[in-house]
């Protein structure tokens, strides 16, 4: 059986056991309650591209050294694929919650999980279970391990203080305007390294890896330093491309429907207009940007294309690639680079 | 000084140690989004009756035996007042996102946080940073202590528990009743005690008992369970007294304009008024229950006035009030009481 399969496999596990705590002695909550618990984890968490939670087992194939995941044990792949499924969680927990806050429409192809009937702003709620779920998984499957007693506290540990970065981060990204005003003094580069690092560097580069590090018993902290300066570089390189496809991906691919243009947000493609911008269009650019009307967002994306950021795109983009690379390999002598080869190698010219 | 006051002032020394961990290398947040932070802590932690982290620092001291709050340490109470107010950031963090789904207007005799110019929707993510901020406080104060090195871990097991129950109980409040349907047959006895149990009893309740219980060092779980057991009724008692409020308080005194008629919840008015319905009084209760219109509200509150549920409040008052110390006094022996008759004394005849 494929890894992939595998994994999603484990899903359908982990949901039972979830399901199943719910429904036992001390909890015994109503079966109505117990459904919606499991509607809202299969909505949410197993229809993503599961890069994440992937490459947690990569990382902990290849900390441990073994040549493939299935030459690992059955419980060895289990303990990688819970873990990567509690990524995953704290994945949907963030994007039911941001699709909330940006008003967002489709994710992953689908109605955003508010916007379906009957759930609305209990969704909040929902997204708070989604969070509480990976302590639950947690604790059900790592507490008081007798080879490695110190693996459940160390895992909740990493899960916190990521978890703090990225709701600081995407305090940034939705205060970096005062409220509905339009300044564009304040779309620099480093706002909006700052934003990519807190928002969406950790969890989705650092976390897999720093997760599968410690399953495989690593405890050197200078090795997880090491991991997330080249983490957090590629996870910049990967918001940038979530902001190109923000503004030109196609939503029939990427599933979901821009808003950054309406939503007054710091931008990789607004950052780098800027830099290219006369003061007459900066002028059109201040007069459009944060407007809920197609026709300014239409007026801000000919800018984009009068400026030429459909050409800069691809050349930033090849450029990162190899910039990474470059530092993958001066890495390789130091520690096992598969999770960072896996994770470049599935950003990498991607269209979604 | 007297005790609550020394407890206030450890509120401002809090927000100073979150403030400059933000600004500090590592994080190096710009300050508007220091200001932010602090601006939802000093909005939305301090300005409530502070029973549950008073709650806290007392049964700490009730455990430890001592004579008063003074008669400790000063270490020893600011270890109390810290564990005190991580309370408080979660009643914080409950409320926030509460008041979001329930279409609130107002909270401790304030604009409800979400209702404030410029926030929003995003007191989403602030309400995520408040949770997170007790997993900062928490380790930045009880880890790796000396002389007991599971006290950090344990709390941050008791504050996962507790939130997840109390998730749970949200969740059971929101979706007692499938969307705007009203069927009172939902309405049941049954079904407002487990939602009291999961979305009050154990955050109000038994969290800062089983916290302070815990710091002073006690590790026999019987012992929790029994505390438990007592304060899970005080915690119904306490629920019901809010939902009568809601009904029957005045706002002036209450702080908050209540909105459980129109939200179609199942509450302790609702429950009792049910037992004591004719068929047509039955029927009225159907057609103007669950309606976002005063009319419907006012004639639901008559028909609770014509079956005597405000002279049956009182009657329950008296009688809880009566059972739960006569709880407490089986229970003197095994243990120290303080915390209990401290927290039923805060809510006996309350009226707000
Ligand atoms: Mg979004
Ligand atoms: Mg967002
Ligand atoms: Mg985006
Ligand atoms: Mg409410
Ligand atoms: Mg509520
Ligand atoms: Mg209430």
């Amino acid at each position: 059986m494929s890894v992939r399969q595998e994994f999603l496999d484990t899903f359908g596990e982990i949901v039972d056991v979830l399901e199943a705590e719910m429904g036992a002695q001390g909890l015994a909550l109503p079966p109505e309650a117990i459904a919606r618990v499991r509607r809202c984890a299969e909505y949410n968490v197993p229809h993503g591209k599961l890069n994440r939670g992937l490459a947690v087992v990569e990382c902990y194939r290849a900390f441990r050294g073994a040549h493939s995941v299935q030459a690992l044990g059955a419980r060895e792949r289990q303990d990688a694929y819970w873990l990567g499924w509690c990524v995953e969680w704290l994945q949907a927990f963030f994007l039911v919650a941001d699709d909330i806050m940006d008003g967002s429409k489709t994710r992953r192809g689908r109605t955003c999980y508010y916007l379906l009937d009957k759930i609305g702003l209990d969704a909040v709620n929902d997204a708070l279970l989604l969070e509480a779920h990976i302590y639950r998984l947690l604790r059900q499957r790592f507490r008081g391990r007798a080879d490695d007693a110190e693996l459940h506290a160390d895992l909740v540990d990493i899960f916190q203080e990521v978890t703090f970065h990225t709701e600081l981060g995407q305090m940034l990204d939705l205060t970096c305007q005062a409220g509905g005003q339009v300044d564009l003094s304040r779309f620099t580069e480093e706002t909006l390294h700052r934003i990519y690092r807190f928002k969406t560097c950790m969890y989705s580069f650092y976390l897999p890896v720093a997760l599968g590090m410690r399953l495989a018993g690593e405890r050197d902290p200078q090795r997880y330093r090491q991991a997330e300066a080249i983490l957090v570089e590629m996870g910049k390189f990967f918001q940038a491309q979530d902001d190109y496809l923000d503004c030109f991906g196609d939503p029939a691919v990427t599933g979901k429907i821009g808003t950054d243009i309406e939503e007054n947000k710091c931008t990789w493609p607004v950052v780098e207009a800027l830099k290219r911008m006369s003061d007459e269009q900066r002028a059109v650019l201040a007069a459009n940007y944060a407007r809920r009307d197609a026709d300014c967002v239409e007026r801000v994306k000919q800018l984009y294309r009068e400026v030429g950021i459909p050409e800069a795109f691809p050349a930033y983009e090849t450029q990162s690639y190899q910039a990474l690379q470059q530092q993958i390999e001066q890495l390789r002598p130091e520690m096992p680079v598969g999770a960072l080869e896996f994770l470049l190698n599935k950003i990498y010219k991607r269209s979604k």
